[in-house]
């Protein structure tokens, strides 16, 4: 078991550096404000690529960083949705995307699905981007193809954090926003889907794009009176 | 949003000195040996706690370090560990519990999860080994209990990740083994499970405990013949 | 049983007069353009207030006028969604709610509904809404809290709307769009939900508020491509 | 959108000379004493073919006048019928079955249904009329098997009735009867089961056909004593 | 374990007896003609209570002797009964219930039922009968109440089979007959269910009481022709 | 319909000489030490095979003697392993298959299922099973592929019964065993699984295999103290 040499170097040599940092974060507790849902793919590392510390970023990953409706009760990723929203009161979840994924290559493959029933039933979470891909993009090439899948993607999985009530209430009540990014492991960029629709540049901070602002609470005047 | 510091970061200082190894890993794709399962707690970072480097740790997160058994379709989890079996073929699946657990400290805390039905319902998973720590821990402190359920918890996994087909197979066929952690957030140290049911020390490379090793593959001997 | 002597009517005094429409019609096959989701409610009728006739509209009515989202199989609403897409080519789709509806009322009379757990299961499909009521909307009095619900019930349908392979796929092709409406039974009224969230009034017919429109297809510059 | 004309006409027209009526729904809330289960389809319209006005008919409306058995928790159809006997008292539930029904054709057309995997598991519910279908009425032609796949789904949905508590009750109690009609788009004819299994004419109010009549409270003498 | 016992005395004495009858049923395999569905209560043998061999009934038992309606996918019930039907071809399914059965006297003590939440969602399937005892014999003492459960228990246990598509089949086809049974500890008598609903001693074999009788086959007469 | 003779034996000639042990346990109700899962097959009468009298067994039989694993809420056989352990207090459960069983074979007949959808979407739970006797049994031919079947089908169930809360915390108290056996039939011989993973002759009173032995209690050391 070679990982248990890194056990020993982080032991050793890591730990120790950090030490003051772990005993705060095992003596109070952890507040982080950013929800991360990525891919379980070993080439995605979330604290990574955002230079996170321990205790900066709750990290929810699976196969295709997939986000099933709120109606499936008893749901891992919905729990974690639902426990950082509520109890951690983050104030932004991130879904990240990433070129080469193999889940949503998959649906470029399926008979490769039929020795695994639980990942083919798991990908119908991603199903109206896969029909979305297949009504729109059908004139682009295969890896064009495959990049519009995990786009997409990204997008239908916003959709279904949406019907989450604690981020339905967290939009409405101006205290959260969605993400939807994408990142490319070849470059090292990462791209972020605007409220237009567009997954644009992240390098003007003065200009991020954001998928699903928080909202203003709606004024009293919405609601329609009987004449 | 601060987090995009981090993002800018990695794009101009950490990337750069990576670039060949992300160019090899969006060129030859992912070949992990290992699968982590650990909580979404963002003071346990699977790939620092390993000193694991992008392409070595395929990582599927949660809260409370849960695998629901395979009969549950259409799992997440399920999903990452069939995948991580069949498509990957990783030698090793590793579930990483951890100290001052928010999920597993809400079950001695039930009206926090009011709130928050998903998590609720969730955690049933963990049922199992609350209902042990009812049973055989009642004499010990409140600490100790939240640790033995911790503890119990990784166990209880340990049960489930066994009716996956692909974990089965992978252990009956001796190509498989499997781990249960114990992560201190205090003192960065690792215990992991003995085939003994004991949590051990992981400093004696050359005494390692496996919760469950890899069998040798029966022998015919074993099946019975009618007389 | 009362009603039979409508039947008698209905055979006797305007089926005649209908007999070629509902004979083109048998012969034809049906061809609506659109598809209405409203309540069971006795006292909102579809086809009387947009003064449809036969073969114009397809129904689905149930308690609350609810869309499950796509992930809940089996489901028939989902169906009828589906049906209409896929199979008839609706190129509309209306969720209408009412005021003094009775299922959107019981969210704040939930003991009413421990004798009808049927009722109290179904309607958590509209529990986002109800989470947004409470987080938002409560220094409102009783009656525009419920006719808040109402609004937001609307709105949280359409979301789930939209995680249907089918209209995901009809919005980006622009063959599709989606309609939410609030019919007041004592006026005789009915808004319709705008873009930026308002419920706006319909007799322009130059200005229609439409809630998710018809999207041009996506150009393919959109499409990343790694540097 | 065109059918925004109907609207309007509704609130030109009509609405002016049934105000009275809806307000005085309005105020004094809905007394249907009907529930009426019928098809999605735009050719069967309730209200038009038993002449019910405005507050007269508790309607839900499906592909294929399906009512999925009572186990199947969190269901649209079975919270109708729960609400409709237990909030609103209604006395009798009609399932009205229709001529050249898209979704019964749908059975001897399996390939169809490919695409509208949704459609294919609701049908699922009706599934036990095709298997009496195929078993005894192979002999018939193709337009007879519909026809009775028809009659056999009105009859297998009124099974699907009779396991629902509130129906239960309400039939033993002598509160409720259940109808199972059958509409003929062509001739305007309804037809209805009675409780031999026939489906005969509906015309001779002296002799209405009805599926399950409410029963009388069966006495004590039924219940068995210990010797 | 002193079951072990018992297992030695059928190797020495009972099976040498028996050893040409399980030779043939191990050469021939099973063809028994008959389901008995009874409860899982060890004083309920129904083997012994038939005066059965081996061979000569297939059995599911169950808590509360309960068959959850077909649409329930996965379940126990339903694979017996379709097994027991499709592959057997049996043409008798009893469901028979029993005095002082625990199952169903937990209804008249939910308590007890807080520490079984499996057997609590499990009786979930008896809840129609449940609700008929409230509504219709709440003027009978504790014991009769309990009795009144068992027998509509057995009564709606027969609905939930007539859904199941291979019993409508084979009912239709004549293949087929539902019976549903009382036995009696205390006194040893078995009373059957008749078709009016009346549970009646079983010892007069040229009036045997059936529940559900095999059907004819219906005529083509039926198929209604539209005009 | 043949068995009523034999219930009529029962009641004349039978039940007569077990009067006195039949009032007892009506009176006393049920104490049975042992729960028994074992196949619906009509030639393993559990109580022929265990010599065991009214009172003595608690019995659940499905096809394939199945445990579905706790999380699947809603089960007749985990409602009945709880009832066991909970309510009946029993020590032992045992899960007996059997040679040529007829659910097992179907696994190597799967088209035999196509009209069977309920048998085959239960014998999903025996899927790791047979994922191990593909992997590690190919070499075997066919009738011994079928027993390494039924004795895997055996293994998994146990692990399943592992994770059902009652019984996690029953072996945890020392309170309870588990035990897997394989009843031939044309032998009338059982075997029982140890806790090596063999079946072995149970014919020794001093050397009884057991799979899951009752454990001791564990020590408060197991809990480790951060540092
Ligand atoms: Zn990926
Ligand atoms: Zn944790
Ligand atoms: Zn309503
Ligand atoms: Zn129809
Ligand atoms: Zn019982
Ligand atoms: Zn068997």
């Amino acid at each position: 078991m070679e990982i248990i040499g890194g056990v020993a170097r982080f032991q050793g040599d890591v730990f120790p550096q950090q030490r003051d940092l772990f005993q705060a974060l095992a003596r109070d507790g952890q507040k982080p404000k950013t929800l991360m849902i990525s891919c379980a793919d070993s080439r995605v590392v979330p604290e990574l690529i955002t230079q996170s510390g321990p205790g900066e970023l709750f990290v929810c990953r699976n196969a295709g960083n997939i986000v099933p409706p709120f109606a499936m009760k008893n749901g891992g990723v919905s729990s974690a949705v639902e426990y950082a929203v509520v109890a951690l009161g983050v104030s932004e979840i991130i879904i990240c995307g990433h070129s080469d994924c193999g889940a949503m290559k998959a649906f470029f493959n399926p008979e490769a699905l039929e020795t695994m029933p639980n990942v083919k039933a798991w990908l119908s979470h991603a199903e109206p981007a896969h029909e979305v891909v297949r009504t729109c993009y059908g004139h682009l090439d295969h890896d064009e193809q495959v990049q519009a899948m995990v786009l997409e993607n990204v997008a239908i999985q916003l959709v279904h954090l949406q019907n989450h009530p604690a981020v339905a209430a967290g939009l409405a009540a101006g205290k959260l926003s969605l993400h939807g990014w994408f990142f490319d492991i070849e470059s090292g960029t990462i791209k972020a889907l605007d409220s237009n629709g567009e997954f644009r540049d992240t390098n003007n901070p003065d200009d991020l794009p954001v998928a699903v602002p928080a909202r203003k609470p709606r004024s009293v005047s919405r609601i329609v009176k009987a004449a």
